[in-house]
């Protein structure tokens, strides 16, 4: 079999009542049930995170960033230590973001021509030079199943001239980064090359976009810009914008997305595959998704709980531990608590995209909604009887 | 079976060449296998380290710390969660450290008199009084396996003057826990009181404190005040000169040591047990013991090193991850990268303390000792073909 017959996607049951779909992404490293999320490993690690855990939390494909990676060692040198799977040491499929959110959103930038982008090092000062073409050829180097083009990101998704032009170059680029992949041998790479549509809050924009990437007949697309602070129907509808224009045989990629009520509103829209650093940047600060609501495992009034976390929800690496001591792990800043509640947090994403897949093949999508998002966006206070102290 | 009778040790084998011996020691959460190495869990938690991988480790016997443990959250709060065990989540023998050694050499004393010490918490400033009734009525409430008694660590083994003073005070003060653990149910409490010796660098004090000490006729002794700062020379003699009072038929219990070359220097004077912070300390600094010997992670050498890190002593959590990750995730202070150094520090400590034993049982430690210590202590700088950058 050729690495280009390892790649594809098929839709296994459709929502009776939204545009929701559940499917199979294959890749080279085997395939991806779809609804799926992403955990993120940026820097070549899900933080805190072991790789046998990330497998019996049920996490398919995570993901690297090429801008960090490029940084902190280098391509070369994760290629010498053979390559990004090897060097996350993870079977599973791997996707590596390509650095342009990273690069516009967060980066000290010196220069942004048509050619590329100039910017400055978080790590040493030194300038850095990014262009379509570099991206692609640090991914390859990285060697994940699949990379994502160059893009601009605009910085306010309502800004129509801003976003016109930003998204106008995200289009140059991708041709750009796509004859580079093509180059370098496409599919035979072993790793596929998903296009990115931008076109901020604007209907035409994101039609516009969406219909521009998909002329490079593509293994993927994603929909980028989103959830960069607009407000949640802004959300919902640049996602509509978009996704109605990508072709429904191939999986819909939105990044950067998200919490439990972001996964209904995108996945009723079509989309396939989430990343977000939620879970596990929130387990970190001791913020916690539970089935009863969010938790904020510092507040004084679970110092004495006895109970589990979540028992409706129990993560196995959990058992055993009391609210009250994660609470202690909690305010005694230990590593521990850090890893429990990120695995807990992660367990939790997971599950739900399991019963969100489920729930789509039985026709019950909208009741889980109702369900899930009846508790999940409340804030859970420990009861008045545990504030003992 | 009464509680009582779930505490002892048995020896089941001596080395024909050194006063090593090889035993078991009974608790009521299981036996054992002495001589042992107890990782320390000072605030409720192996830094880093989930319990369920302790137990892969090999770890059995594991240290709580009732100062640190008193301040944050109470041991009231530890007793209505469940007691020490559940709160740590460990289903093994659990010893908890008394704080004598803290109070003594970290706190901010305010005031230390014959009834006590008083002094300042490092976590609120608020004034705590230790006396040895009160740090027996915590240990009691946190529930270990093993409690120690409050001794008087004195801050220079060569002063004379000051050893002698805080020894006898030492022995005044275990006279007390063992009145008040024997009030409070002494071994039927499920709680085993073990005394410890101090003296100094003195062979006649260090000899009248096992002496001492001896005369309660408790579960088990332990000697203090050692790996103070004293050169190799003093701490051997001071091992020696109170091992030697100690009785055969009891666990003798080294307090705070060690490295591979104090564990065969103990060893071979009748130590049972060890603790200290070492494997845990240094693995979070990316320091770590193998095979080859001593290797700083952070060295830029290893970067693009693809080798395992110790083929000769692996560490499951270890397997996939090479060197030159193992030295990015030191570099860029991933949580993963203390945890993993962490696991195989304790899994290097735990293996050579098999190795002790199963050396002792076949007449070979000194053979064992020349192997391990011929590289245990010698810096492992990267070969100079792999420092490509």
């Amino acid at each position: 079999m050729s690495a280009a017959a390892e790649f594809g996607y098929r839709v296994q049951a459709e929502c009776p009542h939204t545009g929701a779909r559940r499917g199979v992404l294959d890749t080279p490293h085997g395939p991806v049930e779809t609804p799926a999320f992403m955990p993120v490993g940026t820097r070549g690690t899900v933080k805190g995170v072991h790789p046998r855990e990330l497998r019996e939390l049920g996490s398919r494909m995570i993901l690297g960033n090429t801008l960090h990676l490029h940084l902190r060692p280098g391509e070369e040198t994760v290629a010498r230590l053979g390559g990004l799977h090897r060097f996350m040491n993870w079977d599973g499929p791997v996707l590596t973001d390509s650095g342009g959110y990273q690069v516009f959103s967060m980066a000290d930038i010196r220069a942004i021509d048509e050619d590329g982008v100039t910017f400055k090092s978080v790590v040493d000062g030194d300038r850095v030079r990014f262009t379509p073409e570099r991206v692609v050829d640090i991914q390859l180097a990285l060697a994940p199943d699949v990379m994502m083009a160059f893009d601009h990101c605009p910085s306010d998704p309502h800004d129509r001239g801003e976003v016109q032009a930003a998204t106008e170059r995200t289009h140059r680029w991708l041709e750009r980064c796509v004859t580079r992949w093509r180059e370098r041998g496409g599919l035979a790479t072993g790793t596929a090359l998903f296009g990115i549509a931008q076109g901020g809050a604007f209907e035409d924009l994101r039609a516009a976009s969406a219909e521009a990437i998909v002329q490079h007949d593509l293994v993927g697309y994603a929909i980028g810009g989103v959830s960069v602070g607009e407000d949640r129907a802004a959300m919902r509808d640049a996602v509509s914008f978009a996704s109605a224009h990508l072709p429904a045989d191939k999986p819909r990629y939105l990044m950067g997305v998200g919490t439990p009520i972001d996964f209904f509103d995108a996945v009723e829209r079509g989309i396939d595959l989430f990343d977000c650093v939620t879970p596990t940047r929130h387990g970190r600060n001791h913020q916690v998704f539970t089935s009863r609501g969010l938790i904020n495992l510092r507040h004084r009034g679970w110092k004495d709980c006895a109970d589990p976390l979540d028992p409706d929800c129990p993560a196995p690496h959990l058992d055993g531990f009391s609210m009250g001591v994660l609470r202690h792990l909690a305010k005694t800043n230990e590593m521990l608590g850090a890893q429990l509640a990120t695995l807990h947090n992660l367990h939790y994403f997971h599950d739900l995209l399991r019963r969100i897949r489920e729930a789509i093949c039985a026709g019950s999508l909208p009741r889980l909604r109702d369900e899930v998002l009846s508790l999940a966006d409340q804030r859970v206070d420990p009861p008045s009887g545990v504030q003992r102290s």
